[in-house]
């Protein structure tokens, strides 16, 4: 019995790389040995939606809670994807909510691993919001960490233990820095990046939307479709190859605001961009405007990560993926 | 009533850092107030000796309970140098200890001091050790933290949450990190680094010392003096001033483990530096030769902290201050 576990697996992102790894059935276990999925975990505080398969197993509950943890992540789980998180903006407002489940329900889950001994493949994301201050025009993979939010430190903290529990033996980590994503589908969320992915789906939908920040603010980000190959990538790669630390900042598309209000008229016409309301928001722009716009991702580029080609693209991506 | 409280109180640099408080009677306060130190209190499992002073609190007991941290840390108190830990090879051996005093002691300190709001001066010290893998010949101020040791992981995390509890206004932290600190008086003790007070040491003291690591590594030093000169101004420096990340790499001396026998037999002659031994140790070099020989430190040679000028004169310093 070989189990793969998800954790944030009601999410968008979890949903999506559910499906992808139910298609694809099988994933390299502990060991390099390639592994049929017979059994695919959700865990989340609420159960997934519009997923279908005899393969699932749906579990609700905190992930803080290492009882929980004791009894979902078992010897026979060989693959973690551990995707959890309270978002940039819920982890300013509430500090112990991000801790509780940013740091501390990672380090449970890190720590279950260890206990189980058969050191499964732990995928971790990480975000850019683990930089900020005074930053080069286009990051190094050697630029220090140096968080402007509580998520962003979080994380870091995060990916520094996922590190040096992989490099102990106690479990085979791999952390990834994800872009921001964009095009999510669905509603807004306490993400301070949320909007980067409203002005796009709101027009779309008929809908007016507010960019919060300048329109010469640039963003790092990936598509959907990029974030789950590379999720199932960084999952795949050999320990070996990928050495320590465990984490690799991946590649991305970089675009101003302006940019993708300018490929959203390409796309879909002046009367779909012009639902763009431009209305600065300043606890958005001072968390949002302290994060990078374009990463080398050198060594990311040479471990076979991908990054998309144009915005325009990416839109036209979330219209046949999410749009029917 | 003015407080101060020294984790790590019973060590060698906390009592010497208390010495030299005493003998200042005064420290600036939150708010940048100028406060005469009332109570200078001392924490760490064993109760230091050759102290004596009316304003001295000797306080013995885990520093990783929260119960205790309640008690001893209070609303008069206005400045904490955090410098209890477990050393580099214990938390190595010992992965839960290093988890337990190096980072959830770190953070019940932080969180004792955001529940009382006062906003306390916080000063932690953290290490070379945070840095690893490929290094430049001379570290920038922006490089990544990347920890090949569990006690560089657990300070490198502590960095990052001194600097967002800062941020977030809980307390006013500093983190110093310190250069491996020699030569130290006293007895070896389990830090990867301690040979590099013990070739100087030992030898001086009539008995033989290992060199466990090849005499082309470079070290970063600092010497005591300097070490608790730096505490110091550490604290005093104001918060603006400082900036974020609060976390600063100090200056330090450039010498390869050659040097240092070199200025010892300058210092103290041939009979003295030939009781060095040269007899390499894996599980030391693995963990010493992944730290960094030399950092450009430009901010903290801006913001005022300093270094030692020659390895000679360190020695020097040792023989007047340790063995008088």
């Amino acid at each position: 019995m070989y189990k793969v576990l998800i954790t944030g697996g009601a999410g968008f992102l979890g949903k999506r790389l559910a499906r992808q790894l139910l298609a694809r059935g099988e994933l390299t276990g502990p060991g390099g040995k390639p592994q049929k999925i017979d059994r695919l975990v959700l865990l989340d505080v609420v159960a997934p939606t519009d997923l279908d398969d005899p393969r699932l197993e749906i579990i609700t509950g905190d992930i803080a809670d290492p009882a929980l943890l004791r009894r979902v992540v078992d010897a026979e789980v060989g693959s973690i994807f551990h995707l959890a998180a309270v978002v940039s903006g819920a982890a300013e407002a509430d500090f112990d909510l991000g801790m509780r489940i940013n740091l501390d329900a990672t380090r449970s889950l890190l720590e279950r691993c260890r206990e189980l001994g058969h050191t499964p493949r732990f995928v971790f994301t990480s975000s850019v919001a683990v930089f900020g201050g005074k930053l080069p025009e286009v990051l190094p993979d050697d630029i220090a960490t140096m968080p402007m939010s509580s998520y962003g430190a979080q994380k870091a903290a995060g990916e520094l233990m996922v590190s040096d529990y992989s490099r102990k033996g106690f479990l085979d980590g791999r952390t990834l820095r994800m872009p921001t994503i964009s095009v999510r589908p669905g509603k807004p969320n306490a993400a301070a990046s949320s909007f980067a992915s409203g002005i796009v789906r709101e027009p779309l939908n008929g809908e007016p939307a507010v960019a919060p920040v300048a329109p010469g603010t640039r963003m790092w980000l990936m598509s959907p479709r990029h974030a789950i190959a590379n999720l199932i990538h960084g999952h795949e790669l050999d320990a070996q190859t990928l050495g320590l630390p465990r984490t690799v900042s991946l590649p991305g598309l970089t675009v101003t605001v302006q940019g993708m209000v300018d490929a959203l008229r390409e796309v879909a016409g002046d009367a779909v961009a012009d639902r763009v309301q431009w209305k600065p928001d300043e606890r958005i722009r001072s968390i949002v405007e302290s994060w990078p716009g374009a990463f080398a991702a050198t060594r990311a580029k040479a471990l076979g990560f991908t990054a998309d080609g144009s915005y325009a693209d990416v839109i036209r991506a979330y219209i046949e993926d999410d749009m029917g």
